[in-house]
C-alpha cells in the first residue's frame, strides 16, 4: 500500500482507528461510484462503529463523499487509475490487474488494515484476486461462494454453497463447504445447531453421483463433533424450503440453481405486472393491492439480502450484486461489519485447521 | 397382453378402432384413479379421435368409467392387479412389476395396441420399465425426460431435457438430446427452426467441464444439417428467459434446475398469499386482485403443461405430475395426443438412426 496522498486522507485515515473498517471497492458495478458512497453513508448512518477505506478514482469518490455528512472522518479514499470490467478475464486480471480498485480493494485486507472487503465488481475477477493475494486458509483446497437464497425457514433464508467458485468439488470438498457453511449461519444468522443439507437428485441414500455418496458418510461422521445436524440428501426444492440452513453443492450445480431462481422469480414478477395492466378493473385492484405487493417485495428483495461471501480464505470477502444500488451496497456492508466484528474469519481458520488434513496439503 | 376379460372390455375394445389410442396407468399418482379417469373425460371431450386402454383395479375403475358419457365406447379397461407406489426402488419394479399397473400400460404401447403410454406414477420406475421394455432407440445411448418450463418466449415455453433420466451425459449424450429436444419442439410446439442452448455456468465458451467445450463443438457443427439454430452456452436465467427453445443439459442439473424452480414459485405464491392476508385493506385488495391473480397462475400454471416425455426410446412415454388432478392428467393426454398424431416418434427415430453412429453400437 501507499501512503495517504493528500492531506483529507491523512486526517480522516487517523479517525478510523477504534472502528471496524471495511475496504470498498468504490468503482465495480453497473451503477458506479455513487450508488457505493450512497450505500456507505446508509450503513455508516446505521452502525456508528463501522468506517470506510473506498478504493478508486479520488477525483470521483471524494465529491460525492463530502456532500455525506455521516461518512464525515470515517472515510478513507485510496487512489487508483483502473477498473476491472464485467468483461475482463479473470486470468488476465490477476496477472495485470495491480492497478485497479478491486485490487487495491483486497490489499486493504491482506495488509491488515481493514478486516474485510466488499465489491460488487466481476466475480471470477474478485475471487482470482482474492485467492492470489489472500491464499486459502490451511485445511482449505477449494475456497466456495455462499449465498443467501429466500426459503421458507424461520430465518427467512437458505445459505447455499458453492455457488461459483469452482465448477468442480470432491467429497473432501463439500466436507468442507458443510464445515464453512454451517460456521458462516452459525456466525452470521446466529444458529447455533444448523441442519446441513446434501443438494442430489433425490433424498435416498442411493441415488446420485459416487462423490455424492461419499460426501454423505463425511458429512454424516463430523456432525457431531462440530456441532451441527445433518439433514441427508436434499433436493432441488428444499433450497426455498424449511428442510436445512446449509445447502452443499458443488459450483457448477449451485451456480444454475441460483440462476434458475432468480429468473423463475423474475419471470413471475413481468407475468404478475402484466396480469395487473390487463383491463381498467385490474389496474384499480393493483393499485388498492400495492401495499401487499410492497410488502411481498420486500420479504423477497434480493437486495435485502445482498451479498455472496467468499469462504476459505485468509480474509472475509463480500461480493454485491452487479447491479445493486445503495440499499443492496449497504445490506452487503452490514454483512461484512457483522461478520467482521464476530471475528468469523478467525473461528473458521481454526475450524478448518481443526477438522483434519486435507490432501493438498501433503503434496 | 392376455385376451380381454369380459364382455364389456371386449365391445369397447372393438370401438377403439379408427381411434388414436392412449394407452394410461389408472392407478399411479397421489389422486387415484377417480382424477385419472376424469382427466380422460375432459380429453374424450376436447378431441373425438382418441381412446383409451386404463391400465388398474377394473373393479374400481369399470364404475368411474361407466359414470363418463364421453368415455362410452371409447375406453378399455385392462385389469391388473398390483400398483407400483412412489417409494417403490426402479430396480425391484423391473424385477417384480410385470402384474403392476404402469408395466401393463407399457406393455400396450409395446404390443402396438396404444400408440403412446401416460402414467402419473413413480418416474424412475417408470423410465426403468420403459427402457427394459421398449428398449433404446438405435442411435441412442442414454434417453432422457424432456420438460416444459415457462419462459418468456414467445411460445411461452422452454423444452429442457434431461431433467432425470440419467444424472450423467457426455458429449455425445449431449448432442442426441439436443437433436430429440429439437425434434420434440419441432412436432409438439410447430417451431420449425428452434433455437437451442447448452446450459452452462457463464456464456463464455472458455466455461465449464470439458464434455461441455466438447458438446459445444458437437452441437455447433450439427445445427445446418438438422435445421436448428446453435445460441451457444447460456445459464440458469436463461431457462426461463427468451435465448433459447431448447436447454440442453446432463440430467443431474436439470433435475435440480426445474426443482428450484418449482421451489421458487411455489415459495413466492406462499407469500403473496400472506401479503394479501395481511390486513383488512389488504383482503380486500385481493378480492379485486382475484381475477388478475387467476390470470397470473393460468399463465404459469404447471397443469398445463404437465408431462415429461421420455425421448430416445421404441415408443413415446409421457410422465404426468405424481399430484395431478382431472386437469394435469388431461393436458399430459393432450401432449400425448398430439405426439402420436404428428408421428413424432417414427420421426424421431429417423433422426436418430440418421445422425452418426452411437459408440455403444460399435460394442
Amino acid at each position: 500500500m501507499t501512503a495517504p496522498t493528500d492531506q483529507t486522507d491523512a486526517i480522516a485515515s487517523d479517525a478510523l482507528i477504534g472502528h471496524t473498517v471495511i475496504s470498498v471497492d468504490a468503482m465495480g458495478g453497473d451503477e458506479g461510484p455513487a450508488a457505493v458512497v450512497a450505500g456507505c453513508s446508509l450503513s455508516a448512518k446505521a452502525n456508528p462503529d463501522i468506517a470506510f477505506i473506498l478504493h478508486g478514482d479520488e477525483a470521483e469518490i471524494a465529491p460525492l463523499v463530502a456532500k455525506r455528512r455521516d461518512l464525515e472522518g470515517r472515510c478513507r479514499v485510496h487512489h487508483t487509475t483502473e477498473v476491472v470490467s464485467m468483461e475482463d478475464k479473470p486470468s488476465q486480471v490477476v496477472r495485470t490487474g495491480k492497478n485497479t480498485s478491486m485490487w487495491s480493494a483486497i490489499e486493504s485486507v491482506r495488509s491488515g488494515e481493514a478486516s474485510v472487503a466488499v465489491s460488487c465488481g466481476n466475480t471470477g475477477a474478485l475471487m482470482a484476486i482474492s485467492m492470489i493475494r489472500l491464499r486459502k486458509l490451511a485445511g482449505v483446497n477449494r475456497p466456495a461462494i455462499a449465498v443467501l437464497y429466500p426459503s421458507s425457514n424461520p430465518q427467512g433464508f437458505n445459505v447455499m454453497l458453492d455457488v461459483g467458485a469452482d465448477i468442480r468439488a470432491d467429497a473432501d470438498d463439500l466436507l468442507r463447504y458443510a464445515l464453512m457453511g454451517m460456521s458462516y449461519v452459525r456466525n452470521g444468522m446466529g444458529i447455533d445447531h444448523p441442519r446441513v443439507g446434501l443438494l442430489n437428485v433425490g433424498t435416498e441414500e442411493h441415488k446420485g453421483r459416487a462423490e455424492l455418496k461419499d460426501a454423505f458418510d463425511l458429512i454424516r461422521d463430523h456432525a457431531e463433533d462440530a456441532g451441527y445436524e445433518f439433514v441427508g440428501f436434499v433436493e432441488g426444492g428444499d433450497i426455498s424450503g424449511n428442510s436445512s440452513d446449509v445447502i452443499v453443492t458443488d459450483g457448477f450445480t449451485g451456480n444454475v440453481a441460483i440462476k434458475t431462481g432468480e429468473g423463475t422469480a423474475s419471470l413471475i414478477g413481468t407475468r404478475l405486472r402484466e396480469a395487473f395492466k390487463y383491463s381498467p378493473l385490474s389496474r384499480l385492484a393493483s393499485l388498492l393491492a400495492y401495499p401487499s405487493l410492497r410488502r411481498l417485495r420486500h420479504r423477497i428483495d434480493p437486495r435485502r439480502v445482498n451479498g455472496g461471501v467468499f469462504l476459505g480464505l485468509n480474509g472475509t470477502v463480500v461480493k454485491s450484486h452487479g447491479s445493486a444500488d445503495a440499499t443492496g451496497v449497504s445490506a452487503a456492508i452490514k454483512l461484512a461489519a457483522q461478520l467482521s466484528q464476530n471475528k468469523f474469519n478467525e473461528k473458521l481458520a481454526a475450524r478448518m485447521a481443526a477438522v483434519l488434513p486435507v490432501e493438498e496439503d501433503k503434496t
